[in-house]
């Protein structure tokens, strides 16, 4: 993917991490946070925190910290969560049909205009009252309707042949679910979910515990 | 979650991705690999990644790299994925059914013995040939069966009782899909999953786009 940005991808990952931790602040009616405090909360060193956030103008007030409903407010505008999006969700095996069932996604503007599927079972019901489409219609639906991200739920096998299609019909981002990386052309945004990253890290930590307490032991 | 090792989380959650990537390589017939080829294909500084490697031992030999068949092996073991994890997956709608069907993490060596549902037209079915259970039977299903791993797929206000509940039964690790955190004891490790960090990116990177197309123009 192509980009014209100053702004670093480690910066962007981040972004979406400071705006979940703000919400549970706010929540919990927390008026006002240190750079300090956040970096209790995230893990993230006070440093980096400023830094980060100066990329974007910086919010802070010296010896105040951070309002943490206006900061909120800045972190989703920058990630742009004030707008709201046109999906489509190609694949309505089960993964699709929870994606379709996640109200959060559709609250935070990301809103599912269409299911897809290759399975004459699936094609004409109605999921979280989204209906399922032929995926042969998926490339005229995309253009007619000027949806802006495509969510694939395919199969492996399936994935790169969707994408392709997303491509040709001027998608202009790919959320891809499937266990395998696709390649479209860099001016379309792609983000990869690697589920398996987030399970193996649980293998590894529960390996090191076991080594620890076996060193204890000994 | 409490930790006694001086390998920092951020060294640990670019193991999977180092693991994938060399997985990928592996596929291709590639046989060695420098830092420097590492790092364009990750993105991460090629120091950044003989540093990390360095924390295990290195695996790397000067002027020759890394040979990719050793070093994804290595990192597998180091990831503990030389071992079998059995799991149950706690939630049987559609995500819990979507994880039962992803034999990528069977085959990984996370093995999934049950499902649980409150839900009596589910408890019975089998999914993958995996048997769904009343969610009554939960904690004594896990201890019988030294269960490790448990695989949260609930709604957000069920996650919390669901996590105490393996919390007693005396789970290692717990894997939340449930769009909220949740809170256990420190000796047990949790691990979040945070969809809408990944789809938050995407809107970042799309509203980038926007903008720098715009500033182009004027």
């Amino acid at each position: 993917m192509e980009r014209f940005s100053s702004i670093s991808m480690a910066v962007v990952r981040r972004l979406p991490k400071y705006y979940r931790y703000l919400g549970e602040l706010k929540k919990n009616d927390v008026k006002r946070v240190s750079s300090q405090e956040l970096s209790r909360i995230t893990g993230f060193t006070a440093s980096q925190i400023r830094q980060d956030l100066n990329c974007f103008g910086g919010f802070g007030q010296q010896g105040y910290g951070y309002n943490v409903d206006d900061l909120h407010q800045n972190i989703g505008s920058i990630l742009g969560l004030d707008k709201v999006y046109k999906t489509v969700i190609v694949g309505a095996g089960n993964l699709g049909q929870a994606i379709a069932n996640y109200t959060f996604f559709a609250k935070s503007g990301f809103i599912p205009e269409a299911l897809f599927d290759i399975n004459p079972k699936l094609i004409g019901l109605r999921i979280n009252d989204i209906k399922v489409y032929d995926v042969e219609e998926l490339e005229s639906f995309v253009r007619d309707n000027d949806i802006e991200i495509g969510i694939i739920c395919t199969p492996k096998n399936q994935c790169q042949k969707v994408a392709e299609t997303l491509a040709r019909a001027g998608i202009k981002a790919i959320w891809n679910f499937a266990p395998s990386d696709i390649t479209v052309s860099d001016d379309i945004i792609v983000e990869n979910v690697h589920l398996s990253e987030s399970l193996f890290t649980i293998s590894y930590l529960l390996k090191e515990k076991e080594e620890v307490l076996k060193a204890k032991k000994l």
